[in-house]
């Protein structure tokens, strides 16, 4: 089967509905944003947008796919036949990857026929959610690390191969120095980070033995875990003689890693004891369960810590694993549609949006109008083709960070006004369907 | 890149330590086991194993592969081509997918060349893990909903893709009735489910309007969704209209989905109003941020619900995101192996071990025992090639449920015993390494 039948079924029922019904080719606007920035993240990171332009340009069923979609006797006749032949032909306008973005400012805007614009929603909510998720909390470790590397390490606790690489692109998007994950390393240009595991140490008869043998194997680049067993008594003195060792050879060693224990007190004894023996040029670098608000404790305890290891609470996003992202129709055949909901803040803003950014805060208003500031929507697809090829990662995790610094230390323009115009059109709209704004 | 790539950077280093130093065709086996159930999981189900067995038959560097490693400028001469030739060969012995399993216990034996059982660590942690995970949540949803058919809508909100197809695909195997994706239904022969969304009404002059087109596209398929504008005074009033109409050409509405407000409320009045319009064969779904909570209030206030579906807490695991999954070490070269820990608990079994279960409750004991009870590894791979062809889905599931019925109301039989010989060796173990069992 071909990843474009990675859909609900309920959109591809749709589909045949606006096609039965004449209306598979009206032209609709959907926006993607999302309603709340994830628990434990203050600043919300757009991300997922290229593997996303990239399933919109292949879109196209196979024959298997409509052999499977047939053999469910659903659809009605002829249907099929019309879907075989369907490309996407739409425009996207989107955050370039690496942008703060507010609740309720589109990350996507896509404008296609409706039965196109409708088949997509699925992909683009799960491709752009899990990066953002990612990147944001990504983006809030730097924060917390203020300077310290973060090691992302989340492999093998992501949700699939696939989520671990996409993962491990929106960390190293975010602000992450480097990656564990090899395959996401290659496909992507991340820098690469690991040395040893307990089992390494377990596989040898005793830890001098162990540490001993991955220096002799990587003169040039040997960290060493060392709690294995004791951490002080015997974890940071072999790790010791090793460094005397490889300084002896011309080499040095290049850090020591704790992976369990008190990381605050841990770190200093050791920090305490390399720099007695010589080796203050040592890092010392921690892991095992991090999280941000562990990062920041350690950080403003000033524990002497010269990178963190960070894994399941980033690739799984463990605090709030769910973005909050949503895909509603904005406009269709010029007419602007907006979904009101027993909850006020879930009714939607009509019309084809852009967000401008300026340094009172952002505003949302309608893309026709002349606002002040920077518009953040910028048109990325036409005629369901990429209008420039997909950015280098280590460029857009450059402005990611200069987006962040210029934005994070002033939470007072974390805010979003909707402009005059789409205000009066989100309060005509209300009335026609008897509803007061904000009721 | 190929998927062998998928490994952290440390099992890689380590395997080229192993080479360098004389150790990488050791034999050695680890077992991959889980800590503690998810939170919210009160029975935990193996899953993922065949996935994972595909990925080991698979094994093996591309050219572009070895030409990534070897540009990282870190490994010893000699090591990548051998790795070049590599292939896995070992055996493997598990717990056949949808087998309740507790803590401690292996859901995997790996026995391979020590170079080979250390590389394949990171992706066999990450997809068992996921897919233990998603099936052990959907085995709990089961459960709870008493009968009632779970259908699983979680792709938007999946980690990535290939996240969403494993998690429907393990969701099925927990004993969820069908799924939203398409490409896992077509993949997985998972039953495929779904209808309309919000978007549907709202592309539409009005809710009527929509109900009747949908109605006339999918005569012997729909279900409305009814909460568009105003679920008691317009939805269910308008979809009752369109039963009647359906009725009038022969066909009857199969149901109506209620997607937010107060559900209990709701499914009440909406199945009285159905009823009193002579619709009693029409079901009420629900569905909206469902979790194992909030169907269980639901089931146990016994609101009238034909249907639940779950999407995002089931496919995020949103309670408890990451599998407290290891692969730990058990013996090289015949010689048994442990982690000692800080934390008691965290200490490992020694030696290539099988579990046995009895009325009474599992007992693990060392392999060569014969012990009473059913043991519950079985040998699928030897010689990396797998021994039988993958099991049908759809009996696995079966299986899974009847396991499951079988355990599920006998806590009491939720207790693991070490052998004596178990509890021998590890004690003998510990006392090497200093420490007295239990400290």
């Amino acid at each position: 089967m071909s990843q474009s039948l990675f859909t609900d079924l309920y959109e591809l029922t749709m589909m045949a509905g606006y096609w039965r019904t004449g209306h598979a080719e009206d032209t609709a606007t959907f926006d993607l944003f999302h309603r709340h920035a994830p628990r434990g993240v203050d600043l919300v990171v757009a991300a997922g947008l290229e593997p996303t332009l990239e399933w919109l340009e292949q879109l196209g069923f196979s024959d298997d796919d409509l052999l499977y979609l047939d053999s469910l006797d659903l659809f009605p006749d002829g249907f099929l036949d019309w879907l075989g032949d369907l490309r996407f032909t739409g425009e996207v306008w989107a955050m370039p990857e690496g942008t703060p973005v507010l609740p309720h400012e589109p990350i996507l805007r896509v404008t296609a026929p409706l039965a196109q614009g409708q088949l997509v929603e699925t992909a683009l909510l799960n491709m752009v959610s899990y990066s953002s998720l990612v990147a944001s909390t990504a983006s809030q470790l730097v924060a917390v690390a203020r300077g310290t590397p973060i090691l992302e390490f989340g492999a093998r606790r992501a949700h699939g191969p696939d989520g671990a690489r996409t993962g491990s692109r929106a960390a190293y998007l975010g602000g992450c120095a480097a990656t564990s994950n090899v395959v996401a390393a290659a496909d992507y240009g991340v820098p690469p980070s690991g040395t040893q595991a307990h089992a390494w140490i377990m596989a040898f008869p005793d830890e001098l033995t162990a540490f001993r043998a991955y220096a002799d194997t990587f003169p040039h680049q040997t960290v060493l875990l060392v709690d294995t067993y004791d951490t002080v008594r015997s974890g940071v003195p072999h790790a010791i003689t090793v460094g005397h060792e490889l300084a002896a050879s011309g080499h040095r060693l290049r850090g020591i890693r704790l992976d369990s224990g008190d990381l605050d007190a841990l770190s200093r004894q050791a920090r305490q004891m390399l720099d007695e023996a010589g080796l203050s040029d040592v890092q010392v670098l921690v892991s095992g369960d991090l999280d941000v608000a562990r990062v920041r404790e350690l950080v403003e305890a000033d524990a002497p810590i010269d990178g963190f290891g960070v894994g399941t609470s980033l690739l799984t996003a463990r605090e709030d694993p769910a973005f909050s992202g949503v895909y509603k129709l904005a406009e269709v055949e010029g007419r602007p549609a907006l979904k009101v909901s027993g909850e006020p803040t879930k009714t939607t803003d009509p019309g084809r949006k852009q967000v401008w950014r300026t340094p009172e805060g952002d505003v949302l208003g309608l893309a026709h109008e002349d606002l002040a500031g920077t518009p953040l929507l910028e048109q990325v697809m036409a005629g369901g083709r990429r209008l420039r090829p997909a950015p280098d990662l280590a460029e857009q995790r450059a402005r990611c960070l200069d987006r962040v610094a210029e934005l994070r230390p002033h939470p007072e323009r974390w805010t979003l006004r909707r402009s005059p115009e789409l205000k009066a059109l989100r309060r005509e709209l209300l009335a026609t369907h008897g509803h007061a704004e904000g009721a």
